[in-house]
């Protein structure tokens, strides 16, 4: 194995180290800066494939960037034209997948729709982006989505796009879901199984269509497909100080970003394929 | 109907204006400052039959005040000296149902249990605190309870009883509901036909301790039963600044801090008078 110089170094420490950024954003990111260090420093064949092979083992838990780099590897060569070649095919992909969900989304959305979703889902904006180009009226209820408040950043994103937005805390979501005609949200990773990874509260706001009969969707290309098992996959924990807590010797403050959603709670899957309805059971 | 003198109006406009304490704890306040207001300006019969009604309607929706208002009225006098001794009855009352209830519980409760809980009901601490004074090992699991945050609260008043506790983001109730041994929530109002109405969250958390197979109990003394119909109940809700989110000609940032909770996610009702199955059905 080939040791990496300090800029491919610097490459894996950045993907390691954004805990800010979502999975697809971040994969784009990641693929950017590869095709600037192909450019500036012109690396061998070996180099090469052990800064993607460290990329690749980064960020276990965010799939899209896993997937996105095996689709690289797959097309067999480590040669830099041929590397380069594959990321500019895979960052299309990437953003025509995005596209492609909005527009089946579309077309199933009812008229005048509002649209509760929880987190701030990059392929959800893309969504709303869609409509709101489109001159579809339609409305938004969003969670606050605690300890990120990536909620803010999307409410704030809606207004300037002058679509209406409710923001309500975490807590609320029972409250407000049978006021939605469909709850969307993103998705981390998708499991051959129909379970699920997305941001933390997901499980409860599904719960909680169930319980009012309001469907549930799911975007999800396929860079997110995983055949792991789902009882075997370790959610990422960010820092407990990040939720502004009393401190004490018997205070533990746990704060898991992500968590698994059992099949049977989400109506339909969107993909860049197209649409599939998902079996509908009880908890395996 | 009489007019009030200022100081009487003083007691109406604070029980009016306290959005901070629990309904047990404002009964007890009003009714305390009920009995200094008798002991200093003596106040005729008349006056003292305005208080209580305006007391009454002060706050709708916190059916204990209303509950212990009604119990003094219905002693048939409002002569100041039956007045007084009404008042230290139903305060007695009170007293004596957090702690009825707390025993009722402890008898519930398997070894060294893990208990979650949301918000900080005053019963549920009473709970706590009598488990801690009996040398009971247990642990607890509480959300932050946003956007008051009273879940800080708690966890430092147990981290000042030596009780481990995990703090975590409402967000993140389904995560960590499987980890707890039963659920135990206060309840503000409890309803003829089952239905109860408690902090914004509780019926998520009611929602994922059904999925989890967590049973799910509610401290709820005869101070919080209502006759009214849930459905006409008005949930009260508070500023929106509180959750300090973007502003935006587009943004309406909603936060009502109550809400319903259907039949049917109980598993029991634990009351001063003892412990209740609930009728575990489908929901109406």
């Amino acid at each position: 194995m080939q040791q990496l110089d300090t800029r491919a170094q610097s490459i894996v420490a950045e993907l390691r180290e954004d805990l800010q950024s979502g999975a697809t954003e971040l994969a784009r990111k990641t693929l950017d800066q590869v095709l600037a260090y192909l450019d500036r420093e012109q690396p061998d064949t070996g180099t090469l494939r052990t800064l993607l092979s460290e990329l690749q083992r980064a960020r276990p838990s965010m799939i899209v960037i896993g997937n996105a780099l095996a689709r690289i590897k797959q097309r067999g060569s480590a040669e830099p034209d041929a590397v380069r070649e594959a990321i500019i095919d895979i960052r299309a992909q990437l953003r025509d997948a995005t596209g492609a969900m909005a527009r089946h989304a579309l077309q199933e959305l009812p008229d005048t729709p509002v649209i509760m979703t929880h987190s701030a889902s990059s392929a959800v904006l893309a969504l709303f982006r869609s409509l709101a180009k489109d001159k579809k009226p339609f409305s938004v209820i969003c969670t606050q989505s605690s300890p990120g408040f990536e909620g803010h950043t999307l409410a704030s994103a809606l207004n300037g796009l002058s679509v209406p937005v409710t923001l309500i805390t975490d807590a609320q979501m029972a409250l407000f879901v049978g006021q939605a005609d469909v709850v969307v949200t993103g998705c981390d990773t998708w499991f051959a199984d129909g379970w699920l990874i997305n941001k933390s509260g997901t499980h409860l706001l599904a719960l909680a269509a169930r319980a009012s009969g309001t469907p549930f969707w799911v975007l999800a290309d396929s860079f997110r497909n995983s055949d792991a098992d789902p009882a075997s996959v370790i959610l990422e924990e960010m820092p407990g100080d990040e939720l502004r807590a009393p401190s004490g010797r018997w205070i533990t403050t746990r704060n898991v970003y992500f968590e698994l959603i059992p099949r049977g709670l989400v109506s339909r899957r969107i993909s860049e394929q197209g649409v599939s309805s998902c079996p509908v059971g009880p908890r395996p």
